[in-house]
């Protein structure tokens, strides 16, 4: 068995959105800082109560030459804050790729990649 | 001894700066929703290297009747990521005081607190 | 305000037992390594349920010289696991005393420290 | 691209020992309970300095009606703890497998299961 494969994605995306969306946003930011912002539940939002929440989001990225970088992992509270989490990222041109994670409390772990 | 008497505030503050900046942010954020965004080295950016870093942020809500809320914590990842994390909050008004918490590798735990 | 205002320890501990029990243990692991225990709820055990939970704990060193390391943090799951974190501590006669923090979702922010 | 593709598990393991040793451990704690322990480096200990060490280990459960459980994370600080985390489990004949993650700063994320 590999870890890999208790992973869900789009493919079995059900009515409570899981999958993690993951935005490149350049310069934009009220720093003037790249960074990446990963959404659960964009467009429909996930339940967020005690009995049924998103526990955390986590950014991975995949440099050009191959080698996997934890940007880092945001924990959310049930009730009082949202999941969403902004990756303040620098020299976002050595990735080619980004991949997200989440945990909801019920329904397991999630994945998304883009490639850039 | 109390772990209060470790935590350093603006008091100690020295030629780098440790201490949390704490931005309250309502509703022009990119997602309409209000949030509290905690930045250290918002004037002066703190070293960002493997030897000397910000390896994590949280922030806390203390609510009107007097209860403790942890939104969350966000770890950063040395050179790759910058320690920045914006905690989107929901009832953002049931709440009469922000901390947030930083850990330097070099320097400890620095603290920062807002009444609103 | 401070941080250290709304931390909770012996002084203020009632029928359900919050102050993290900190246990230095050396060589006796079967690692053979020393290690520092933190449990919460050792003699009285808490709650235990999706309301009503440990979320994580944390445990700090402060050296002889006076510097503060976070030894990391672990966090639970409610129901699935229970409140007890075993740090593996390099050159644990460099530290002249720990602190423990955790947080209950009910109940806030705790604090113990012991003096080695 | 999928999250899976990134992880790497025994196939490539290399002359450092990255991949996470699981170790199921019943009633035999101080604390009476069933745990189980990860281990990275269980043979050959990996370098714990600042420059290349492991940052966190977490383990997930599959129950027997195919469920996934986040037990929890333990980060680590390098040079000052070791990358062992025992995670203290209820209900453990729930579960059918284990698996556990690690991330190495240099060599990225590393996985294994155990089917029990």
């Amino acid at each position: 068995m590999q870890f890999g494969e208790i992973l869900k994605g789009k493919e079995v995306e059900g009515k409570e959105k899981h999958v993690p969306a993951i935005e490149l946003i350049r310069g934009h930011g009220s720093t003037g800082a790249d960074f990446v912002r990963v959404v659960v539940g964009k467009e429909v939002p996930h339940p967020n109560t005690v009995e049924h929440h998103i526990e955390w989001v986590e950014l991975f990225g995949i440099t050009k030459d191959g080698k996997t970088i934890d940007f880092g992992r945001m924990n959310f509270e049930p009730v009082h804050s949202e999941p969403i989490a902004s990756f303040h990222i620098n020299n976002i041109d050595n990735f080619k790729a980004f991949c997200a994670l989440e945990y909801c409390n019920i329904h397991g772990v999630w994945q998304n990649c883009i490639e850039v």
